[in-house]
């Protein structure tokens, strides 16, 4: 048997699932079967091949998918700290190990990133070959499905740690499934109030279900005199931007508190103007930008919290389905009706 | 009316419930009308005399008590931020206002510190005159009994909080108040794994209740071993150390791993000896000793988390009694089937 | 002797240097006898009486000035903490409290921030009444005209501390005052590659007296290929913004490594536009609105620095003059012929 | 020519130069030409063969030396990152990059740390092998003298980078080459008062000569009542622990002031006793251990400062000899005439 399942995006207009050679893992690799993987906004992009995608330097024909969890099945030469067995995560970042970002304790921003699943083949396949220091074990207590979402999870996990939300009122702009996550990171870590916006009634429900104060639709509501009416009037203490609106982050300068943080995952569309007097320099607020997950700072804290139980995130997982049904997923998720949706390589 | 119930101090070897003239509040202070005030280990050494007692500057006879929640009757001239009608709790700690460290963001620790309760006549009485700057008015979701205690409370709060306990493991040596407190406290801040020792099963038990993962009697259990073992041989990430128990501290550092925190609250009767080459610098341990709440940044967490339901630490409460059996109170406390005793001045 | 020399601005169009009563102090108030006072870019705003002057809250007639150096004279009732003699300076913010940010190790950005010298009678005078909490004693070897720059400078080291310049390449984008004395704060703290840029040689020369590694002028240099060929072409570590300018700040950028900090502190005229994925997000930008000095944990550093001789900021300080020449020193503030101009109300 | 001259330690008792030949590297190693070796005081024991020397796994025979500044003639499979020609030092701490702390960002105390020229052939020799994870290539700016004893240097500049000592008052216990180097990395950094210790008055002298701004012998002067007197009562900010003297170090606790911190690098040879309540507790002292370098951010730190002359640590580097001269170099440092002895191997 040296054939696998593969959903392969061949050209602009034109992704399917096919058989594809299973890969050989090469030294520094490891060769995982795939158990569960995870479609992402991102995959969404690649499938449309909107301008983001054809900007990023995929070269077609490739195997897609880059959020996954699998069991280690080969390991290639020079490969140490995983082992044929472990369960693992694939973290998406692949650090060159050289540069000056690498020598300094942030090769989750190597200055000449790959990215798993779109520089390289990826895991919406029964088997991927992921570098070695992408594997990632992960605790036994973490389910494939849970392990899946790691990646994204990680994410929020780390926002809602730069954040310090502790005893803190926090809000979080947009409720796609890192939102969620942050809402469920920023509750585990002892939030105190939570505000969540979107404009789909369904996410603005799982926020809740997450464990969200309030959960706010701005088509509906008067979002920043909600939240000053609940926080004294000063405003929260963060806001965890992971919407891309500018117009949500734009408002929420109105009720950040002075001395307030803010962290920017989401990826605006278009640019967004700030007045830098009164929002920024006279408010003192502090902004900083997520990239990804501390490798692996967030990845041991995220697992902590995970195989303890402190940290729930179940009902971000919507669907899970074979992945011979993959076009279902990508419906499911254009049409709003599935937030995260995992596909199973080995079910039909 | 002008008289009120009052524990006093009377002499070394008296200490009774007798009528005293409701104080009167100058100008910076604020009279409050005491609801509930709580018991203390602190209040225990001072009702015996011991030698730590006879060291700190009470003048006798004086009300004793320092742990209050109540409404503000009275505020003297000068006096603003605080208001008749409001909720609130003393702060022991009252600064000097003009020292190194209150000039520097560290009022809490001010080189001339005066402590409301010792210094000064305390909160074991129907009413108590407390510094304006140490009355600290809290939310109305907070009840009296909660309020009480949270002077100790905000001590775990700020040791938790300084260790950064999210998605950590983490062990918190006593399980008296303050060592609870803070098991709840890393709880909800995120903590994954949490360890607590004491030698009394009635307080291991009420830890388990408070959340811990697991409660540990080192009179019939190998501490470290145990944790080695719950923490895959490289230790805990974070001590948090409430006992005073030089033992207890000294055996930790076997199982605190290469690079933790470790948090000093309780004070030991005897000297500790450390071998700094192999338990700190090797290890390159951070260790910080906690004393008492940051004023205020510790208390606006502490109140958003109580308000919000975040933080539960209703369990640590073991007693509620009029302030008329105050000797009940002690007695409970000195055998150790209370944990924490709350008293209530105006029941009978 | 109950009259005083002070500069008045009286209508719209008319400042005078006229003879005031010599202020009373209040409770918690100080008097001081000024000795010396500076002119700021803020002043020219309300000498010119633009838009920003008509929109803050000043009451006409008034004394202007906010930044001085002068000895205590008197003390109101109340005050502790300086006394009738102390060398002073004068914190511009005054706070109110109370409020949250108070309350939280943050009155430098209280809720209810006064300015004095705007909100009050100010400084270019013969005596000046400062509120007790913002007449800051200083070492007796800080001269009157270096005390009297010392609220600039504070916001300059307060943005160098804040961003942890040591070892780091830095950029200070704009060499007004503020910026020089960033330049001076870095040279100090041990920054490695120290960039500045202006527009006005003048200013870039005095750039590369207080120790910057390279003066840049954006009319005639590229700015950002300069830098990014003297960095490793990953960038500088950090970028202070104290020159307002928008394009110069857009640009930055473009040179920011990805992982570093920006402090800004200048106030753009007009919006700013941002690509968040590009410039904040994929970058990592860590980001922080500085407005003005901590109370007083920057003043504390700022002292010890100036007092050992660590930080020398006397060739910013260009023109002395007697207070009676006040319009000559506006005049050559205007033309860029003077950096930092000191009045000596005592001088004729 | 296959071979070298080099210092092997043969046994327990003797040591002698002798030919050897030159190493191959393996994969992921380099071999570099070594232009400057550093005498360290750890050579020092294991020459004398003490208790500490025979407990740390050395097998005899082996090339002793572990600072060093070479040039790269060879790089073996594997390698990038380090290429033929780079001047490089060699980090002596060996990660094993699979750990708990190597995946969490603290490979300098990675839980199965190797050591450079203890547990590997070192560099007191023409030719040495490092792994290539040790081989830091350095600024040409920088000499292969310097380029020696960067890796004690990096110690101190990393406990002055904690230890955050821009305007703070610092004291240096013990001037030794890492009190010394850490009195220059607190002046380049912006430290304000500058004390030092040690009982040698050779290295007082040098003490000030790095810019100290006090040099004091305990064994003439009362330490602590100087130090007192000279900050304003209150002690100093920060403690920097470099002599391994209980006694010193004790004696610290009386004149570090409330909130002040402690780095503590040296390696007492006997417990201290501490008192936790008084000494850290109520004092909130913050205290690190400091084992070694970050991997590599404190090297980039270092080395920027370095190369922008902004850090000068010539004074400290006494004398510099052939190799074959070693037994000289060890006397010099035996008997206290020299501070940092530096061998060069291909000078006779």
């Amino acid at each position: 048997m040296s054939m696998m399942s593969a959903v392969v995006k061949k050209t602009a207009d034109q992704a399917e699932l096919t058989s594809m050679p299973i890969p050989k893992c090469g030294p520094g690799q490891v060769l995982i079967k795939v158990q569960s993987a995870a479609l992402c906004g991102t995959d969404m992009h690649i499938f449309e091949w909107n301008a983001w995608a054809r900007s990023v330097g995929i070269e077609l024909p490739y195997i897609m998918g880059h959020e996954c969890c699998g069991d280690v099945v080969a390991v290639g030469e020079g490969v140490c700290g995983v082992k044929v067995g472990d369960k693992v995560v694939g973290e998406t970042h692949i650090p060159c190990g050289h540069c000056y970002q690498c020598m300094n304790g942030e090769q989750h921003i190597c200055a000449n990133l790959k990215m798993f699943g779109i520089h390289t083949n990826g895991c919406f396949a029964q088997y991927a070959v992921i570098p070695a220091i992408c594997a990632r074990p992960i605790p036994g207590e973490i389910s494939h499905d849970i392990g899946a979402v790691m990646e994204p999870l990680g994410t929020a996990v780390r926002a809602a740690g730069e954040m310090q939300v502790a005893g803190a009122n926090v809000m979080v702009l947009g409720c796609g499934p890192i939102g969620l996550f942050a809402v469920a990171a920023a509750v585990s870590m002892g939030a105190a109030k939570i505000f969540a916006t979107d404009i789909s009634p369904a996410r603005l429900e799982i926020a809740q279900i997450m464990g969200a104060t309030q959960a706010l639709n701005p088509l509906t509501e008067d979002v920043a005199q909600i939240v000053l009416a609940k926080t004294g009037n000063f405003g929260v203490d963060v806001v965890i931007e992971a919407s891309g609106n500018v117009e949500a982050l734009k408002d929420s300068f109105r009720y950040l508190r002075k001395g307030g943080r803010m962290a920017l995952i989401g990826l605006p569309g278009k640019p967004i103007e700030l007045e830098l007097g009164r929002e920024i320099v006279f408010k003192e607020a502090k902004i900083i930008g997520i990239h990804g997950r501390k490798m692996f700072e967030t990845w041991t804290q995220m697992e902590n919290m995970l195989a303890s139980g402190k940290l729930d995130v179940s009902p971000v997982i919507t669907h899970t389905l074979p992945l011979n049904k993959w076009q279902q997923g990508v419906e499911l998720a254009k049409n709003g009706e599935a937030c995260k949706v995992i596909y199973h390589p080995w079910e039909d």
